[in-house]
């Protein structure tokens, strides 16, 4: 085990940093500095004081700072990765900080990108949260599936379930019926078993008739919706008694394991924190 | 057939009048009056100024005009639904002035509303623009497909479609990605065939994550994207060999007929403006 450093997950709106030394996560801040509240110019500032805080440790990064709208473009390792893939590509935009590589699927038929999700999705692997041979979701607002095999992230699917529910209920003709407390009620599973249609376009429209016709009580769609495209996306990556390691908790993970229950398949939640510093130690070492 | 009439068509964002005299169209106007840019109690009043024009015509609206956001809710009749259910259900506003109600589906599976768009259906059926038995779209923001049987409207299905394109467009993190004219051209094509995989919300992601590679040239997303929800929309409804009469004209018509015969269907475009004229005449002829 090499030296303490400090582990840094840095998101779009929040930002997590673990001190982590022999392995073991010593002490942990988080904030809500994602990059988009990053001002222009202002990352080695923000990189510094996080540095100053925590003993000027050496800092290994990940997460959309190292995007193209974030600090310094790590670019992508094409899948299937592994965490010596993720290591072999660092990029290094100051002496003493690293960041980790996005990870892509790029041939003819299919794109896909992720940034950030790779660490904890090999993490929960490497440190055996999850069968070297699974499948994983990391549920949210694009929600990432991934097939590992030989404990390497062998393929992946993003889906935009969590932005879609957002657009529809912001700015959707079904947006104001979209009320309600969202959690895996009777109305959310109602929502899953109506995704076995496969006709969501419909089935979205059907929201608005129903409150139309008297059908629907107030304060149930927001569930409904929900269940319709998280049956939706589940139903496209499961097969009758898959078993799906879901990196998530509260809400998510109620909601997930709900809809993979429902669709056949079987949920098995995972400690996404614990996975995450698993991934990014074992980067950490590979590379100091 | 009956005296004279003036037949209006009055939408959300669209008003469309027609003089019809011994069953021909004897005069039409058409403007943006439609129902959004009606002041509140105005209805009146712009329902005298346009009879007023016409000679002081007793008149037939269909449309939103109908809702409860238009100038009186004429309801719904249940379907099945005929000519005469819409000519026995018909709401009368004020003396010389008559609405035609909607059609609903409404059972515990499955709930769905139309206003405006059976007139549409029906008359094509009536006129012999369309087999009475055979299926009907009527695409749009909310695009109609009906199952015609007998001649009467015997079920159908809406589909958010039109308004899932603009949603994405608007609001979503790959509208900035859907630039370039939307016809049905190679890469809308591209889109049709790719929803055959069912799977909408990770298609979509995947505009994204393929600008972000550079697999997609610039100004080729937006018909892609198109291509998608018009695919997802046609094989939620079109079993191969079915023909599809298509309420459109101009893009809307060369966007379905392309979509449908991708999906295994056959397309026959029916002049939607006639059918309207057909069938509101024929509901006039029954009450007047």
């Amino acid at each position: 085990m090499s030296g303490a450093f400090i582990a840094v997950d840095w998101g779009t709106t929040n930002r997590r940093a673990y001190v982590v030394d022999g392995g073991e996560v010593v002490a942990t801040e988080r904030d809500d500095m994602g990059i988009l509240s990053v001002p222009s110019g202002g990352f080695p500032a923000a990189v510094a004081a996080l540095r100053e805080r925590h003993g000027g440790l050496p800092m290994l990064l990940a997460g959309m700072v190292g995007s193209n709208r974030g600090w310094h473009d790590a670019g992508y390792v094409a899948a299937p990765a592994g965490i010596a893939d993720l290591a072999a590509g660092l990029a290094t935009p100051e002496p003493g900080v690293a960041i980790v590589p996005g990870v892509c699927r790029n041939d003819e038929h299919r794109q896909d990108v992720m940034r950030g999700e790779e660490v904890q999705l090999l993490g929960a692997v490497a440190a055996g949260l999850a069968p070297a041979d699974a499948l994983l979701c990391q549920p949210g607002t694009h929600a990432k599936w991934a097939e590992m095999r030989g404990g390497s992230l062998a393929d992946f699917t993003t889906a935009m379930t969590g932005e879609m529910f957002a657009l529809l209920k912001a700015h959707a003709l079904i947006g104001p019926e979209m009320t309600g407390e969202v959690d895996a009620t009777e109305h959310f599973r109602q929502g899953v078993e109506a995704s076995a249609d496969q006709d969501l376009l419909a089935a979205l429209f059907g929201v608005r008739a129903a409150a139309v016709l008297g059908r629907r009580a107030p304060g149930t769609a927001g569930a409904y919706v929900s269940g319709l495209l998280l049956g939706s996306d589940c139903r496209a990556r499961i097969v009758s008694g898959r078993i799906v390691h879901l990196l998530a908790d509260g809400l998510l993970a109620r909601l997930y394991s709900t809809a993979i229950a429902i669709v056949g398949g079987e949920a098995v939640v995972v400690d996404s924190h614990a996975s995450f510093v698993a991934g990014i130690t074992r980067i950490w070492d590979m590379t100091s």
